[in-house]
């Protein structure tokens, strides 16, 4: 008897939407509430990724229009991680120059609105600092070397506003001692203003940019490498005015995030109020399912339920609300910005985008209560354990050939130069992609280097895309022949004996 | 008898050229004419494709004069989606002076035929507009800023033939307020003769270049964008004379188009006369039909026949005539081109292409009359559903991947700043494409997106190239296998039961 | 009677070389003759390339030094198929006299052994014409225009030696109408000397080179294109003396030569001789062979033996004969170019590589002498045919896609020029290859045209990688499980029923 | 009896370690003993690639930083295997004297603590060096040349302090023949500190830098290259001095080293002591064995155990072998830079590199004891003789197509320039990569060889894609295949026959 209730609490507990309203006349409140979220979810992420661009580009740009500014003879286009190195005294010294005249006469040149900061009514000053060893001698002629390695910083401070004899007063500061110099750090403050929101009937935000230029020599190579970077964090603007145009209230917009909250709350709790029952239910039938269980093995001699068991505490469920709290804490992020509290975007975007496409993926379950839908998802738990296993071993292979090629064609290949950038390089090349440029980079130099690179090039890609991949292929291939296998059995079965489709079949239709 | 005669209809009715011509003598009208057309057709496009050619690079290589020309220190290759970028005031003074210059002496410059556009008997003036917010001041440093919102448009024009002392009487115009101006555009007309067509035998056109020069500041971020393009209007000279050449007559280009109109027409009608009586019969016979069916599964259990009642409003006679169709608009418009009345050779080529497509894929019809070439087309009928079933839930995936990578990326990659980029992305990685590239354009600036961009892409290329790629591999191969057995069968079944043959073998047929 | 001895002659035909040694004690002369051959045509092809590479790197060096020397602002790359570009008219007059003045103080600037070339003791002079429409006036602004489209060509010659006065003499040439003026050929010609064969211990070779400069307004779009190109001409000197080195006789690499035209011609005799008496007894026995082949039928009721009949005319005789004929005109050809009696390189380089290609494939014929070895061709063969009829369907589509890709996205796309590039651009697509850039060139400016490049860019691919490789794999590993099958059949076969294994088996084992 | 034993030891010795401790209570030494390897030797790869990466950018600096001081007009960039061309007499004395002026005031200039080399308190000289043909006189116009071809070198020394009256005295020097100039070689030594060690706590080491300046002219053709190289030696400063930090001592790296080689050094003894007295037993049983093995055939009929009796000298025991002195060498060369004895850091990372593949590769071994894992190693196991002759013959082909294609396309693409480059385009070509700009960069310059060019590329890519690569794909499959139904009888004939499975299936497990 329990056993016949039991079976029944579960075959409800598997059936689709459609099925569930056709035997109980249940409302699909679920999948309402789930097309709901996925319809604001998405519209969300695209209002604040559209805000997002406006941002990025307005910084972007006035990164562009700094390096212009500040950087003598930028050529528009960074070299490698630094903006433009130079190579001689002079030329380091007209740099250093550069920037000073550029940033004392910024208000003439730039064409965009922004001007020194200011802090109680007077101007922060730009801020000039070497760092250079304590004390150091070099003679290397003579290979002899006295060194204090401790670091030694010397600042000056440039006032916006009086910079006529400034560099006069401090001209032995410019006497550079290139042998003991680290590093050359300038850094000062410029404020703006973001007009172009006005034209999306926003209100402008005022941003700081704090620029930091640096002249490094840490390496003492000969080569000073140049680099202009800088964080802008936006705020409200202390005082501002503006007409001609109805500012769009950003009140619906909060009202609109604070509904994708609420439905996502009422997703989360409608799952887990689903849970609930059934995992107290699971806990107290315990033992008629161990019965049940053995019912099985004992008709059909294999153990074909322990999975089903499982499905209890089932992926779906737990997926959707994940993607619930992180839609929940990406929308509070996203309101924290609106309201100029936080200025982080990542953070927010990362848990916005993750959410949704943890909702979009989400949808597959819906798909699958059409019975030939689910191909995809059989497959690929069917194929999963072997692929992990698989890759398991394939992973080691690779691992080696990473280590082995960071370190022995590390330093003749830019693609060869990180850990990181190894294993980008050869998932690269396992997916036939930029061969060529490798084989082709090479210098013929080291004639042995050269030919380790061949050995191990060809032998990496030989392997991994004729065996390897050719192997993945009849892995999967293998898995599909089991799932439609296993499809008609189930199909057969079910007309046959439907108490046990429960435990075989429904298995697969999730 | 009705049924024995139906039966006879059915099978006249999915007969091949040969066969018809073998049993009932009917010469292969359709055949010759759909071969006619496929020549025709194509030697129309081609014949347009190479006049179009010439219209083409005679207007890009005058864009690219006129960016010479026009914009100071032009490269030669566009930046970005703007032609070159200024950074300082007095650069975008310099650029804005270069242009009215070169304008005002552009007959002791260009090498080509142009010159300034004449209405009766006056010269078009350059226009040049600056609009800017109307009322605006900022102080970035006090983060204050008082704006009104309307723009106001202030306008110039330019006699090119008085310039002398325009510029000095209008000295207060060029005095811009930079953090109000949103953008500077600059106007003129010119007129051109394309000289290369009397090569080729045909008469030279005329053209109007409406050039307009875009200085946009509406970012405020320093950085003024310049763009310069054009829209070039083809039209008929006024009044020519041309000797020493036999000028080539282009009516019998518009006979030709004629033909091809006719050739078209009659193909479409054919095919309609063929569709109709079947169709009618195809009403009438519905309970026949219904019987015959019933037959069908009688004997053999299956529901083999469903598949070639809809058989009867073929896929293939609705293709060619909606190609004829399409051939008749493109050749039409194609006419009207030629005739000088219409210049828009885009809607044209759509036209010409897309029929072009469909009646080069209509060869196979005719090809699959042979029983082994038809293996292509049943293999994808075949397919067909799985595939898209697949396609649907593996699109969802690809949807949230979209979605959140144009969130996540969007502001740190190029290749990830639009949705429809992030798609084209996206589907390049899961062919292979670019792979490195995506990679290694990610900067290690900031560890927390860039390991996500790790995540995100190994996840993305592992599951679509690895799982579903794979998978896809499995369909094909499983029903290439299906086809396979159901040909064997069919082949056996033809020697034994024709009557059967026409109801579950020729489905494949055609 | 004579069936038996047919049959044993036949055995004797398909036998491999081990197996004829061990049936008759008949040396493998053939074998023999193809490992020499093998080893002396592409010792050939080597001594021929490493030569070859020589001529062509001095080729390219003067090239690129003419180019430096005699254009102006020449950046060292070309733009696509001219060299540079010019929009004004004083650039195209500072150019003109730009390639002049370098020309007549030749002696002084270039660095390489190059000088005027002399006829009868006088130097040739440069050649510079200049073509123009015979009559022409154009009023861009009135849209009229007046031409005489006869090309009138006036032209000036240059002593070297007599420049002083040259110019001011004929100003008036130098007075171009842009408007009427088609294009300006500069030409004059150079004699060098290439030294560096002196290293390798050869003789050093007088060229000559036909330079021409083009200034390119056929267009009449504003923008001249300059183009630089020569034919060059080697030479026997015609005077010279060498001493301080061991001058490298050319005559063993002509008796290498000869050697290599006897091997292939007895190589070639040796196959003809094999196929002739084959072909008459073929020819005789071809009732009895209708007798044997009816014989084969009756036994095992297939038709198994039509193949063999066709091997008889064996596709690797054929392709050995006509390596070596190919092999035989490329030595002939290469003789002469060492002769300096032909200096088309290109002509010779496809001759030797064609039949070196050929001789590495016939290779495999031995190779699958060895049972397991012929897996390969085996699998070829039997797939072959289907691949054809499948290739014809792909075909037609694919043509459908490259005229409406050329038609429309034409304009917008420099990969879909023209016709062939469509084709190539295509094929790299549907091989994973160049994708994202392919979509990423096309311009977003006109909406529509953008939109059918992404509908036929998608339909395109995902046709193309999905269906139609899927399948392709589909009927390769199909054709492989055929072969299996037959192959252990086959060697069942072998142990029981010799007489039959010649009809069913052999068939496999060429 | 002795069989009993025999099989008993044959079973402990393919056990799995937790077999063994299960059966024996042995404890798992050589695993413990490989974990421990594993760990160790990645951590030294880490460490000595972390310290290479330092040397390597100083290198590659200093290298930059020479190019951009000695090289006149350097871009930054080198073209192709030269840094810079040269076209004129004029540029060529440029350059050259370039070269001394930047030389000689090279203090004043660089920003590197480098300087001239000195010897006994002497500065080591510039040397510059003109080789050229001992006589010479070219008359191209007339054809004419007398050379002698020895080669005949003058050399000059120039002191870096005394450099004011040198050029003029050395005038006579500098008047280049440049019709018999081959090349000209400028060398000098400076000496550099790497003072960024001191930053990471290590000794600053002092550099020579051999500098090689060279103006090759031995083409003879108008392009004079200039290359700058040099060889940069490490050693250990003659005379320093560190205060202000705690110098790292290298002492522990020098222990950590040493603890390596003796794990390493104990992996290898315990390896090759199991196969030692296995060797030996097997030697000793060799009759047994015999019997053992007739004692398979009989029952089963098949040639099973073949393998196993191969088994014995186990391939992963070799493996394991090797990778360990490998190591073994590797940590004795990293120990032998660490004391500054050798600098070659190539031979070194080849060795540590190829130890720590094959230690990853090696941990596969223990992976496979879990029956799941070792799919990869079976198919591939069971792959390969399939998979090694059929790259023979498709080796034959891609041979072919290698030598025609270096022949006929090498002088017009510069991806065919040399055999290995071919090589390698067409691995590429065959995995989808950088196929569109190898049809592309073809000119359509000559039609025949373009012609060529098409036939070859579309045939070999449709030839190696379709058909080969399809058939790899098809080999694996039925290779894995295979492998599932062995492993499934394998599995059942576990129950029934233990004394067989030694036998039939423990090939498979190891």
């Amino acid at each position: 008897m329990t056993e016949e209730i039991l079976r029944d609490d579960l075959r409800f507990y598997f059936m689709s939407p459609c099925e569930k309203y056709r035997t109980r006349r249940q409302l699909p409140w679920k999948l309402a509430v789930q097309i709901l979220k996925i319809f604001m979810i998405t519209l969300q992420l695209i209002l604040f990724g559209l805000n997002n661009q406006l941002v990025v580009s307005y910084k972007e740009e006035n990164l562009m229009a700094f390096k212009s500014l500040f950087l003598k003879g930028y050529s528009g286009v960074d070299e490698d991680d630094y903006s433009i190195a130079v190579y001689t005294k002079q030329s380091v010294y007209d740099s250093l120059h550069y920037v000073i005249d550029q940033y004392s006469q910024l208000g003439n040149l730039s064409v965009g609105p922004v001007s020194y900061a200011e802090e109680n009514e007077k101007f922060l000053p730009l801020i000039i600092c070497k760092k250079s060893y304590k004390k150091g001698s070099t003679e290397p002629s003579k290979e002899v070397y006295d060194i204090d390695a401790e670091l030694e910083t010397v600042c000056l401070t440039l006032d916006p506003e009086s910079t006529k004899t400034w560099r006069m007063n401090n001209a032995s500061f410019f006497e550079l001692d290139f042998y003991r110099l680290v590093d050359i750090e300038t850094t000062f403050t410029l404020k703006g203003i973001n007009l172009q929101t006005v034209r999306s009937h926003e209100l402008p935000d005022c941003y700081s940019f704090f620029v930091k230029i640096l002249f490094d020599n840490s390496c003492h190579s000969g080569k000073v490498k140049l680099t202009l970077d800088f964080e802008a964090v936006s705020s409200v603007c202390k005082n501002w005015k503006i007409s001609g145009t109805a500012q769009k209230s950003t009140h619906y917009l909060l009202i609109f995030d604070g509904f994708v909250i609420v439905v996502c709350l009422s997703s989360a709790v409608l799952f887990l109020i689903i849970l609930w029952p059934v995992s107290v239910s699971f806990m107290c039938h315990f033992l008629s399912l161990q019965r049940f269980s053995s019912f099985c093995l004992e008709n059909y001699n294999q153990k074909v339920c322990e999975d089903d068991q499982r499905e209890f505490l089932n992926g779906w469920y737990i997926l959707v609300i994940i993607s619930d709290v992180l839609a929940i804490i990406g929308s509070i992020l996203k309101m924290e910005i609106q309201a100029k509290s936080m200025t982080n975007y990542d953070v927010c975007s990362i848990f916005l985008g993750t959410s949704t496409l943890m909702v979009w993926v989400g949808v597959i379950r819906y798909l699958a209560y059409f019975e030939k839908y689910n191909v995809l998802i059989l497959t690929m738990r069917a194929a999963l354990p072997k692929v992990l296993r698989f890759c398991c071993c394939a992973g080691m292979i690779y691992l080696g050939y990473t280590f082995c090629g960071w370190i022995v064609l590390g330093p003749y290949h830019e693609k060869f130069e990180g850990l990181s950038r190894v294993a980008e390089c050869l998932f690269s090349l396992v997916n036939g992609d930029d061969m060529f440029p490798t084989f082709a980079e090479f210098e013929q130099k080291n004639t042995m280097v050269w030919l380790f690179s061949r050995a191990y090039l060809y032998s990496f890609i030989s392997l991994f895309i004729y065996m390897v991949l050719s192997l993945f292929i009849a892995l999967i291939t293998d898995a599909y022949e089991t799932i439609k296998g296993v499809g008609t059995e189930c199909g057969e079965a079910e007309t046959i004996h439907p108490s046990v489709m429960l435990c075989c079949c429904k298995r697969y239709s999730i």
